[in-house]
């Protein structure tokens, strides 16, 4: 029966006996973390084999050293890897050092100047569409530029496009989007082949220079053995004749190891060119050896794909629980709303209006820490304050489960003093 | 007999004589490269042990998993290894990626709002000092980022700090100062003691926020048994209050793998906060894995020193080779001047005026890449046309030796047609 349906007696007894099981969940000082998207220790281990798979053997077909200086674009073996993973050519793909992030910031740098200079001319201000829900490291690249962020709501059936489409034919100093386009951070939604084909011809409403940053982390990461597929939008692209609005983004992070991994971008040969000619101020060339490592340890799409599956198999419990407690915890109750991703690494919760940094404060206090409310949202305001990202991946199934306990004991507790507010 | 001081027969004698040999060469068809400060393979594989030296272990002390996300200051084991190479704090020392470049760039990054603003104010522009000739990746940076270059001579003595302090007192808008203070890129000078506490006091004659680019990036790179030593500049920057103008710079390039290193830098603890803060919108965190590599393989500064031992072995060899073929084939004629560093990648020759470029164009001709002339100035440009950098580390001893017979033949070519001009 839903809360807001019972009666004020009902209701009362309810929160007397949440905020009696919340107290005791209190009383056992746990300290628990799911704030980031994070993989496990266990995790981690699928990819040790690849420190020491080079077994001194540095050199490349076409006689590269990987050891020694040199080379933005990265090793060929290692764009061909990235060209097939992101479904588009070789020459349209760079590898780098170890954070698509970087990747991201820099083009944002590259192209600041000439957003800036359009800007001026028409006393406008530089903008950038952001999907909510969304990831809040692509908000602070934003931020950090000084780029007023314009809200759009992601849907379930993926970004609202009319809005989008909307938006950009009324402003051209909309200079571009975030997206995670499949297995999205963090409600895990992919976009649908009519949302991939209408991001291709964007550019068609869009004003000049306008890029998608198409951050694609999560696109080999299901969960299910019936995984989303995400349509191509290269090919899209091409076919609309708007592949330079295209930044195409991907990395190994949550594929072998976090912090030591590969990063990928795709672009036209042009803005490739030109992406290259503006890094080569800061940097010879990036750590082609780890490169090698990847390619060496992943080989191919098949190779990589086992290699997932045993991600899968270390994620999927951990997820199903998630699953588990929410329905038994709160189900039916009218209280929150949740995601069911195929894959990536969150599940995303509605909470009722104007309670999420309630209960993620409550939380805290209970020792468990969960992403900060408002956190998938520029400037850190969720207006409504309803989302909360819950990130599944780190914790060992049994800190799992404590967890969820004390965020369904939160849930519960908030929502029946927020229906009892007068 | 110095060339000017023969009679014009003589001169035209020498000259036929220098043709004739020049053109023998050049029917040799080389293919030789000097251009660049690259290890030889040989050198890269002192570290090959590098790879597979965690052997499955990836636990610091503090709990860390290096496998994992963040840490922007790098590893603890990596500062304290960092910092007792540059002689510094831990608390001072920063660990990053594989390149000290992108840390420079990135710290040019950091302060240009903060110099930019102060510019406008008094309707100037951004400047720094370079000391010529110089490295021409720094050169770079600040033509990236539109800093106005003034050209400094770095003596044997070191630099004019003369002209150095006067042209900060008279100007208050030259906001930094790019050095290799140590077996400088392409001299090979090291900065004496008096000098570097002349740098740590320039900050009482500088303006706002001037900071010096302290990039050492030979600092245990010896090629003698009596190496260099460089006095340290946080030691007398903390007796004149100067921490804060201070960015130091090191990076293992040149120690294991060019390509595929770590990087560090040095400041004060306020800068280093600043800095961490500025970099946190672009990266988690840098490669912790290889950080650790790094520290378990080059464990201490005694087992550093024994490491660099063995490139000297195999740099020595190269570095006399080049002494010897240019006191044989030009000493004593007086047509040109270079140096003869205990340390570094480079020798550096200065030509009669007017025909280094000419010089360069022969040796390519002949098939031996030289660096451009010019490249060791700003804006690629050598005024006096003097300065050539010999980079003899990556060819092996064979290809040495051609590479220096073309040389020199181009030096006697170009000096006697320069000399014959009426």
């Amino acid at each position: 029966m839903e809360l807001k349906s019972l009666e004020p007696q009902q209701l009362d007894d309810f929160q007397r006996i949440a905020q009696a099981s919340y107290d005791q969940l209190k009383e056992e000082n746990l300290s628990l973390d799911l704030t980031r998207g994070k993989p496990s220790a266990a995790q981690l281990d699928l990819s040790n084999e690849l420190d020491g798979i080079l077994d001194g053997f540095y050199l490349l077909q076409d006689g590269t050293d990987v050891r020694n200086y040199g080379g933005i674009l990265g090793i060929p073996e290692a764009r061909h890897f990235g060209a097939e993973l992101m479904g588009i050519d070789s020459s349209e793909t760079m590898v780098a050092g170890n954070s698509s992030l970087t990747l991201m910031y820099n083009l944002i740098a590259q192209m600041l100047p000439i957003w800036q200079e359009q800007a001026q001319a028409v006393d406008n201000k530089v903008k950038f569409i952001c999907l909510v829900p969304g990831y809040d490291r692509h908000f602070t690249i934003c931020e950090h530029f000084d780029i007023e962020m314009i809200n759009v709501e992601l849907k379930p059936s993926g970004p609202d496009m009319d809005a989008i489409e909307s938006l950009l034919a009324d402003d051209e100093m909309i200079k571009g989007i975030w997206c995670v386009p499949k297995y999205s951070n963090p409600t895990g939604h992919t976009y649908d082949k009519s949302t991939v084909e209408r991001f291709a011809r964007l550019k068609d409403v869009a004003g000049k220079n306008f890029r998608i940053m198409w951050d694609n982390a999560y696109l080999v990461h299901h969960l299910s053995d019936k995984p989303d597929s995400l349509h191509n939008i290269m090919l899209e692209a091409k076919k609309a004749g708007s592949e330079d609005s295209l930044a195409i983004f991907a990395s190994s992070s949550k594929v072998t190891f976090a912090g030591a991994g590969i990063a990928f971008y795709g672009a036209s040969e042009e803005n490739l060119g030109k992406f290259e000619k503006f890094l080569s101020p800061q940097v010879i060339g990036f750590d082609k050896v780890n490169q090698l490592r990847h390619v060496r340890f992943l080989r191919d799409q098949e190779t990589l794909a086992v290699h997932m599956d045993k991600h899968k198999d270390l994620l999927k419990p951990k997820f199903q629980l998630v699953q588990e407690r929410l329905e038994s915890g709160i189900g039916g109750l009218g209280i929150a709303e949740w995601t069911r991703p195929n894959g990536g690494y969150f599940v995303s919760l509605t909470t009722l209006p104007g309670i999420a940094g309630t209960v993620v404060t409550m939380a805290a206090d209970a020792g468990v820490k969960l992403t900060p409310a408002g956190a998938t949202f520029p400037y850190g305001v969720d207006a409504k304050d309803t989302n909360i990202r819950i990130a599944p991946t780190f914790p060992s199934v049994g800190d799992l489960e404590k967890a969820m306990d004390v965020l369904v004991a939160c849930l519960k507790l908030a929502s029946a003093n927020e229906l009892l507010i007068p």
